[in-house]
């Protein structure tokens, strides 16, 4: 069996085995699963190149997911390549499966979780501009899209990405089935909406019947020959072939009947060879060395500024190290990687989530992304972070302008959440550095961190403090001042404060102890435990955050049981414009307020004695 | 003076001032400013219609500058509208100065902050909404766009909303200086790119040169009869009107100075005579009045369909409420507000950023909006949600399917970063109801809240035990067994894993508190200390959420200074598919977990005597 005939065949099985799965679970997307059985049926049959034994292997094309609930599909796919067998395939959604109810790469030929509707297919340009800039290689990216998320903006920036970037490589497979979770979309089936807004952007857009099998193949092969980006716009019918759910609403997310399986033939058992990808080289660019960024001790720098250095040099270092910038790049310093490398280098304009979503793109096939803006403006791709961190992703992020410290600008510019947004995030690690040494250390470690990590730099120059031989470890903490009658802890801009706040207790007779919590998860509970003990349990949290989900509950969290006498300086009013100082102390974060902290607890315990 | 001379002239003024007011602040957007200075000139002196002794009047004109970074620009037409003085106008971004460094509404006129940019044009999409489909009234919403800003996907979800709404009373002017930050934007002056996209969404573009004051003019006419939204798209130079740094690279956000003053021909002083829209009537929504939901102690009701009875029972009480859902409303439920009213109910399809923003516009002309999605998706709009704060928006938000306890939809369904992420929102309010009577006194509380209120619901059914008459303060906690060896802190899912774990202890002579925190942010501190020392100090926190940000953290800085043996149960691992029951267990949160933790704590301290 071939052509027609198998794709029609391969499409009924693909529905079929959607019924029967979520029929099994009692749960799941079957009707989502089989508007788009035809679209992958074909894909599958006569497209897809991919070696199922070298899932991560360059040469292999990359399909996505982008409607990630369509994963009875997924896996229908799977079980027809022969890559899991018919016994897994009924595990579908039970604990412990890899068939989860939305892909994740628990299976290893899933690059990334989808499921967060909006994401694939900004996931895709990254794996293109990665296949295009960076790897050199011919392989396409495939990406199944839902009609429903097109109405999400993220969509859009991948679109006009695309299509600057002329990533004739790229194919979007867009599920017209007009029905949505609660009814019908915005546009229904008027594919002219579609594709006349597709166009605009600079795509081709072929609209076809989705359930055309030979369109459906004609379409493919206009993609592949495409001299740039191409979505297949396809009608189709959800619920396609089951008389029972075809095109009706109210059957988004159920479960249909066994019986659905008569009507589409019953079970079948084809099974499709996928042929792999001819082996070919990946690019490998040139790494000439250099000099890794040296501070002295005493002058002055801004953290954000020895980020651009640092990643620099580690581009020097390392021909995997890729970075990306949000229109920034002159704020955030990554200029200076750019200018360094400029064929590592990618510019996704104002656009956080495109800016995020490539850089998971990029790490699929080994690359180390670092892509920065300012750090409020990561809150802009919260969603694509949390999704990454389900995908397994290696991404490095850099949030520049942290703190009420960034000063005129004022609070929308002023990331105050970002600790707690990443800290929240599973099995990350949270960075930030006060100097410029340690900046430039913790840029080289994150080359090498697994898991999503993120570096918190700061605005104004800071005072170089550490030896540019110093080591800071991740899940360290250093502590750059002893003492023994009270702890401040500082990270950042407040590190210093908290250094100038310990000179004048000193002055006073009070002996301040100063940690610099640089290494905000992991943290360094056996040195804070250790401080806190030493200082009887007089402890000050200096923060340039909201009081909630940042350092100062971090602290708590690391010395739960002992006996405390602590005070939290955070920002707890809403900021306005000022100077860098005025603001500092306007929040109550500055040396003077800590000092007054630490008194006020030595003070008090005097007074109790 | 008028017509194109005046606007010609006052065109001169407000770059003049732009540049006065930076170079006097020695930083601000001057640049920025010039290019939309003319597009600026001819709305106020020829178009805007508005009450400035009545910002808050409906039938104001709204303007919102998208390109919020346009403040010198925003400040100056205030300045010619004499809303404020030649002295205020000089404390631009000075400490305490209402003039911050991006515009917020700490100034009466500004509506909302903006400054992180694409989210003015979604704000006016609600806004616009609100004149057409709530109040009624024939008030015109202006947006001034910058062109880097059209990056970001939120335009387009905007764009495409809009049209989709025949919003013929939302005009967008597109400021196209064909300058970003760091260079040239994607499309520099291709305004057939802008416009093309525009019209292929279903808006009118028209295509001006933006220094052309007449052209200006005609094409707002144009706007004003449009019967759809209606784009201008103006190609302008940044910096114009001072040769130095015209059209030129590099002027981004930087102070330019006072000598451009003299090549624009010196300071003005041309004032507007804003006039005033004819006072109308507001629409008023009928209030039928209706039976509130309450449901009978021991039945089960899910969290979130009591959200949806809830809420419709409030929109039968007040006129203001009204509701808006992204493509979810038969999860969220908010389905059974729609049903009820028709007229208040805004679906805003799979575009959370669209969802929220348009909340925050309907609560600049005083309606009280209420918008839900699950909870995992409102990190699509946490940028929106941390600018909301800033603008000193009244917004009501509800997150469906919260943690591992939605079961089988797996990880990318799953919120587990919520409660930090909205914790650690400026003024907020977290709640966190168990049973449906609580969501409902929750739900009518949130109606008379400031500021940012966010619910949290579960999926599954859970047990109803508290009576409908009970009462549900704000910053309180229930404390639904009393016990006095060790105190179970639970909420939403979690607190019925508590009672049962506690009926558990006791059959085993240990007696445990329980405390239900439904209200995590304010939090019940009183109760929270005094359970604590109540029981010896032994306080075991299950939330169904990642260990950092969420209930555990909350406690703990709750208790701070109390000496406490404290076990606290999160989700730890990254979660996959399974029933409610097999998740919760995995994670470590249910009864049986918390059971354990506790008679460690009973235990040890047993050991220790």
């Amino acid at each position: 069996m071939s052509g027609p005939e198998l794709w029609r065949e391969l499409g009924q099985q693909l529905r079929v085995d959607a019924v029967r799965a979520s029929a099994e679970a009692g749960s799941g997307h079957p009707t989502s699963s089989m508007s788009a059985a035809d679209l992958a049926a074909v894909l599958l049959a006569d497209h897809f190149r991919y070696d199922l034994d070298d899932p991560k292997s360059p040469a292999n094309d990359r399909l996505i997911f982008s409607k990630g609930h369509a994963s009875p599909l997924v896996y229908g796919l799977f079980r027809a390549a022969g890559a899991i067998s018919e016994e897994e395939f009924m595990t579908y959604r039970q604990l412990g499966s890899r068939l989860q109810g939305h892909p994740t790469p628990v299976l290893p030929w899933v690059d990334v979780a989808t499921g967060s509707l909006g994401q694939g297919l900004p996931i895709g340009v990254g794996l293109a501009l990665a296949g295009k800039r960076l790897d050199r290689l011919p392989f396409r990216v495939w990406v199944i899209c839902g009609d429903s998320e097109m109405a999400e903006g993220s969509m859009w920036e991948a679109i006009e990405h695309a299509a600057f970037y002329e990533l004739a490589n790229l194919t979007a497979i867009i599920d017209v089935n007009r029905l949505g979770q609660r009814g019908e979309t915005m546009h229904g089936w008027n594919l002219d909406y579609y594709s006349a807004r597709l166009r605009s952007c600079g795509w081709r857009a072929i609209e076809i019947d989705g359930h055309d099998v030979e369109a459906v193949d004609a379409a493919y092969r206009e993609a592949e020959a495409s001299d740039r980006p191409t979505a297949v716009v396809a009608k189709t019918l959800k619920g396609k072939g089951y008389s029972k759910v075809e095109d009706q609403e109210g059957w988004h997310g159920k479960a249909v009947a066994e019986e659905g399986v008569q009507e589409l033939g019953g079970v079948r058992n084809i099974r499709i060879d996928l042929p792999k990808p001819e082996a070919r080289e990946r690019h490998r660019f040139d790494t000439p060395g250099g000099e890794w960024p040296r501070y002295e001790v005493g002058s002055s720098v801004e953290t954000r500024k020895a980020y651009g250095e640092a990643l620099a040099a580690l581009g020097d270092d390392r021909s995997d190290v890729v970075a990306l910038d949000g229109e920034v790049s002159n704020s955030t310093y990554a200029e200076i990687f750019r200018d360094a490398h400029p064929d590592r280098y990618f510019e996704m304009y104002i656009a956080e989530q495109q800016l995020v979503a490539a850089a998971v793109g990029m790490q699929v096939l080994g690359w180390k992304p670092f892509a920065s803006s300012f750090a409020a403006f990561m809150s802009r791709a919260y969603d694509f972070i949390r999704m990454a961190a389900i995908s397994r992703a290696n991404l490095r992020l850099c949030g520049s302008h942290a703190g009420v410290s960034i000063g005129e600008d004022g609070p929308s510019q002023m990331a105050l959440e970002d600790l707690a947004a990443f800290r929240a995030v599973h099995g990350s690690t949270v960075l930030y550095p006060c100097d410029g040494n340690q900046t430039a250390k913790l840029v080289a470690a994150m080359g090498d961190l697994d898991g999503i990590s993120f570096l918190r730099t700061t605005r104004a120059k800071t005072p170089v403090i550490y030896s540019p031989d110093d080591d800071f470890p991740i899940g360290g903490a250093k502590v750059p001042r002893d003492g023994d009658d009270v702890t401040l802890i500082g990270a950042g801009i407040t590190l210093h404060e908290a250094l100038e706040a310990a000179e004048s207790l000193d002055a006073e007779g009070v002996s301040a102890r100063v940690i610099d919590l640089y290494s905000v998860k992991p943290i360094d509970v056996a040195t804070l435990r250790e401080s806190a003990e030493a200082t009887q349990g007089r402890v000050v949290v200096a923060e340039d955050h909201w009081a909630e989900g940042g350092l100062g509950e971090a602290v708590l969290s690391a010395l739960v049981g002992l006996e405390l006498s602590f005070e939290h300086l955070a920002v707890r009013e809403m900021p306005g414009s000022g100077t860098p100082d005025e603001l500092l102390s306007a929040a109550g974060i500055d040396a003077e307020h800590i000092a007054d902290a630490a008194r006020k607890l030595v003070q008090a315990e005097a007074v109790a004695r």
